[in-house]
């Protein structure tokens, strides 16, 4: 088995890339949730200026995108690659964001789970020998996903309690061979878990049975503890999503503690805002790092955080039909220096 | 700059990773062209014994990673890592035949350019020391495509004569640290080309800019000249998409030569196939790839092949927004012992 394995689903990197730049873009209820002094731009318009949602999203991504390049003080020019997705069909948000961007672009698939992905792949890239600088980023708007997934907004549709609500933001995180920041120590890729759950309204019950599975994947292969992260953190699996991961982790002998939250908790205030279980949608676990995470490790307030992405691989049209919706989680541990 | 890098968008690997085991499966009409021996197994049932067109795309990627498995001599759980993706939204192809795997899986969206964004990112995982065996693998299908980017079947269009035809097929590559195979000695990766088509049936024309660009950079990052391979392969331009290719490379200098052609047209046969301008779909260039040119390189016919997948980053929400088709184009050099 080569050297930087550590196990079945986990590797570490011998030079830890770091996390040299961060930004954050959020909608106008993002910027009444808990977390509103986390993005350093918040858009009130659900349009963004255009003239579809589809192009309010990919304008979000690109401005996240253009805000962290010049938070890094790097040209679009000087990135190796780039690592992006989104929830749209077929990346559109991403591709369009992106066409004119002189810089070899990875297009990615891991809905929810988009920006650990991302990192993940950036962070080998560079550990690797392959690349100096790379950029991860990925967006999710709330009206461009409820349609594409759900029913017409105009409908009107009464939600279920345990529905999420997809969060509207976008964040880019620029990732480096040097510098300082937040490095990649560990990365636990997940594998694709189907627990037959077949209700599009509910993702939290759909995502949990894989972040279940990726979280004791890492502690298995790098034999650490919960108790040595300051905060292990999911995206995005709301609040029932949540309790789940908890029951199942516990039932496999594992403890995640009190320092064990989502970031579809963390971006919303339920007393205040009508979300139901809370967040979701790949510019949620995306902001929620790039706009909360980084910045506390930065500070010092953390020293280990443990990032866990997990997606759900909704299709509209393979719902329709009567199939299950496949989850999957992708992890990486941050550390301060 | 890394020592792996060569240029803006092409690396070359220090220890090139080999392409120990291929699989490739078609459908009946891909059974009925030219490259009907390459295929390890043909369907004709375009349902693939399921209920759904959906289920029989999945069907035949599973088929096809199975069956690579099983020449490779490997589990699935020997692998370190999956890389899939397909044209269907959410990628549920790959997603729905992958989720008993219990392997890591990195999903991907690069349309028509998937097979190669997988062993792109394979090799370098491979070659950067995080694995000894990854699997990339992708599919498409005429049906579950058409239906989902253009017309219902059952409405029975009138085709153009630039429109190309989905290839039904799915192929699986096992990627290895040691073994015999062709070896993935540089990789060169796209950057996302618009060049404002806005046809959704003329995908040659929206990608043929993308594969100029990547084409352009992979011989000036490797000093290479295009007299230095024994075939230079596209996928999937189809006939249209390949003319205005060699256009566009003469106009930068690049004579392709004779040596060059393109998966879409390997595929069919124009005179006994209704395909008007070729084949197209992740399924052609993949099974192509891995039914014929990994072959025709064990055989000692060539020597040094580059194979640039190009993918056609349309969304029909987009296109019926008025959105323009970007494309993208990566590449790989392969190179037998």
């Amino acid at each position: 088995m080569c050297i930087k394995r550590l196990g079945s689903a986990t590797v570490s990197l011998s030079s830890p890339p770091v996390i040299t730049a961060a930004a954050a873009i959020g909608g106008k209820k993002e910027g009444q949730g808990p977390l509103r002094d986390c993005f350093d731009r918040i858009i009130d318009d659900a349009y963004c200026g255009c003239q579809t949602w589809e192009q309010a999203e990919s304008a979000l991504l690109r401005q996240a995108f253009d805000l962290c390049c010049g938070k890094a003080q790097l040209s679009a020019a000087a990135l190796d690659y780039l690592f992006a997705g989104d929830l749209l069909a077929q990346c559109v948000s991403s591709s369009f964001a992106l066409r004119d961007v002189p810089a070899p672009c990875f297009g990615l698939y891991g809905a929810c789970s988009t920006i650990i992905e991302g990192l993940s792949l950036a962070a080998m890239a560079i550990d690797g020998g392959y690349a100096d600088h790379c950029a991860a980023m990925t967006s999710s708007h709330f009206c461009s996903a409820e349609r594409q997934f759900r029913l017409p907004l105009e409908y009107g549709g009464q939600r279920s309690p345990v529905t999420q609500w997809t969060v509207t933001g976008a964040a880019a995180l620029i990732l480096s061979a040097q510098g300082t920041g937040p490095a990649v120590t560990y990365i636990t890729t997940g594998r694709i878990v189907d627990a037959g759950i077949k209700d599009a309204g509910n993702m939290g019950a759909a995502m949990a049975p894989a972040a279940c599975e990726t979280l004791t994947a890492h502690f298995h292969d790098t034999g650490r503890r919960p108790a040595d992260y300051d905060a292990i953190i999911t995206g995005d699996l709301g609040r029932v999503g949540h309790g789940i991961l908890m029951d199942l982790c516990k039932r496999e002998g594992l403890d995640l503690g009190k320092n064990c939250t989502d970031c579809g908790i963390l971006i919303f205030d339920p007393r205040e805002q009508d979300v139901h279980a809370g967040g979701s949608g790949c510019g949620c676990c995306a902001s929620v790092l790039a706009g909360y995470i980084v910045p506390n490790i930065i500070s010092g307030k953390w020293k280990r955080v443990l990032v866990a992405a997990t997606g759900a691989l909704l299709s509209p049209t393979t719902a329709l039909q009567g199939e299950s919706i496949p989850g999957i989680c992708h992890a990486v541990a941050l550390e301060g220096r």
